[in-house]
């Protein structure tokens, strides 16, 4: 079983999963299928996954074809969904049991219909299956922050070529979600007013990063952006929470995505990239910590980080937590907005 | 001009060193020079590189052959030398103008001669020019803190594959710098003991995740190790800053080097790799703030961090700060202590 440790000069946690006799040689890439045979994903092929836990279909009975969306148990699951979470120390150091969910959402019965080149309808499907798992595992008790995020080619970390995005529920909220959450109360508490609301309205009003808008989603070119062309898709009306999107809402994200994941194939030329949904973490009220929990609400806005992996993190980066950007985020902006393709 | 601009939600510097009429296109790797022919960082070659600012000779002319080390600026660099730190802000954005260094530490005339491979007397000339240009550019009171750091292979971000270091100096202490330092100083003021040295006596006391040890310094697997086989080296006895190393010292930090970079290659089969030296903050005494800087002589242990790049950082880790490590640090110990190669 896995387990979570925590660095105990950097305020870090790190997952152990080490799979029993893994040798130095073991990390070589596996060769990966690029066509439906022997993918476990494809449609026809669902008894090479765990049974499936959520799926959009016409009546089929589950783990048969006839799917349009398919969520399933990852097979080398990070963290297990079994047992109660153990806190422990150890000295300096602070260890809990690896417990939590790792789930894969597949996002189409065909292994080449990437989420760029589908139907908005189909988007919309994918969009509620996120919503449906967020909303099913938020039941549960122990755990604290739900994260899903698209790793889209092998340079971003993708194992198989078959459209899909994960899922990982963890029993803590993490570190960036936690600094995110505390410098958005801090203005909030200063100012009434949520920060991210702030930025978008400072954004439109003079538009340099502005690459795309629709009547209830923007995409911005961040103003400290870390990578070249990397983005962030925010709601305009406030939301702390992903799935309490409308429909039309939900139709609208799923046009902005459409834009710039094509963007990304025609303008960068179909570069790997990972993609984040931000979300508030779990509100979960506690005998001391209602008003910590509560307060969330007005605090936190949810958001979309979409990253093409087109420059290497090095040393500079790892020792230092500062990134080095060779594109500035307006010409970025340009780029993307435009017809340069 | 490159500028730094800081992001307003989460706390992070980022360099946007944007060069002009850069193109999407430009992002594919370049090829690189992997032989003496065309390298400009060659003996022989001292005029396709900008001047040396320091350099190891035998009495010979600076720019012309003859040298053991040579320390030049970085023909691209990230920052730029002239002018002022200059701070501003713009709404919700915090900016400021790309002041710093850039340097290349090139650590032998010879185009094959990599650091693992060579004997120690010129691994203590390399650590030598580390030292050297650390001490000058700290005279610089514009500059609060340098990183120097060595990226190998293009998976780690090398550009160029002429054994070399890079050296960086920046207008701010970064936030990892300042994560580290505030988490030992609340250790410090707590228990009156330095918490890096509490934590080798405790690695030492059960030693699972020690790889080596010499008289001054010791290697282990970090207990919460993000990347698999990734190492810190510590030096046994408390010192804030490396730059104050003893010739002993030197010498056995130039063994320790030896050994685990050794082990990289025989064990691991030559990974790709980046390794940083997290040395003290340039100690700048301000009214008002004398104390503040004084006591990082007590708080802080310098160290040097390696990490092999075996794995990818995906939408997860990018997403959380979490990051999944496949091989447990006691297996990754073993692995590097014993004969396994």
């Amino acid at each position: 079983m896995s387990e979570l440790r925590k660095d105990p000069i950097v305020d870090r946690w790190v997952i152990i999963a080490a799979e029993r006799g893994q040798r130095p040689s073991d990390f070589k890439p596996a060769p990966q299928p690029t066509s439906p045979v022997g993918c476990p994903l494809c449609e026809g092929n669902e008894d090479k996954t765990p049974p499936e836990v959520f799926a959009i279909r016409d009546g089929t009975p589950p783990n048969t074809p006839g799917w349009r969306v398919r969520v399933v148990p990852n097979k080398f699951p990070a963290l297990a969904i079994e047992g109660e979470v153990m806190r422990s120390g150890i000295g300096l150091f602070d260890h809990m049991n690896g417990v939590g969910a790792h789930e894969v959402i597949i996002e189409a019965p065909d292994h080449n219909a990437d989420i760029a080149d589908v139907p908005l309808e189909q988007i919309v499907d994918i969009l509620t299956a996120f919503e449906q798992r967020t909303c099913d595992l938020r039941r549960d008790k122990r755990f604290r922050h739900i994260m899903i995020f698209r790793n889209y080619g092998a340079a971003a970390g993708a194992s198989l070529t078959h459209p899909h995005s994960q899922l990982i529920a963890l029993p803590i909220v993490p570190k960036i979600v936690r600094d995110k959450l505390q410098s958005a109360r801090n203005h909030y508490r200063q100012k009434e007013r949520c920060i991210f609301c702030d930025l978008i309205e400072q954004e439109l009003a003079l538009p340099d990063r502005l690459i795309y808008q629709n009547d209830q989603f923007i995409i911005l070119s961040p103003y400290a952006a870390r990578f070249p062309f990397s983005v962030t898709i925010y709601p305009l009306q406030h939301s702390y929470d992903f799935t309490l999107m409308s429909d039309e809402q939900c139709l609208l994200l799923a046009d902005a995505l459409h834009f710039i994941l094509t963007k990304y194939k025609t303008v960068l030329g179909d570069p790997a990239y990972n993609m984040m949904v931000q979300t508030s973490p779990n509100i979960l009220p506690r005998p001391g910590h209602a008003d910590y929990w509560s307060s969330i609400k007005y605090d936190y806005h949810w958001h979309i980080e979409i990253m093409p992996r087109l420059t290497k993190v090095a040393g500079f980066e790892w020792g230092t937590g500062f990134y080095i950007n060779p594109v500035s985020p307006e010409d970025a902006a340009e780029y993307l907005r435009n017809d340069n393709g």
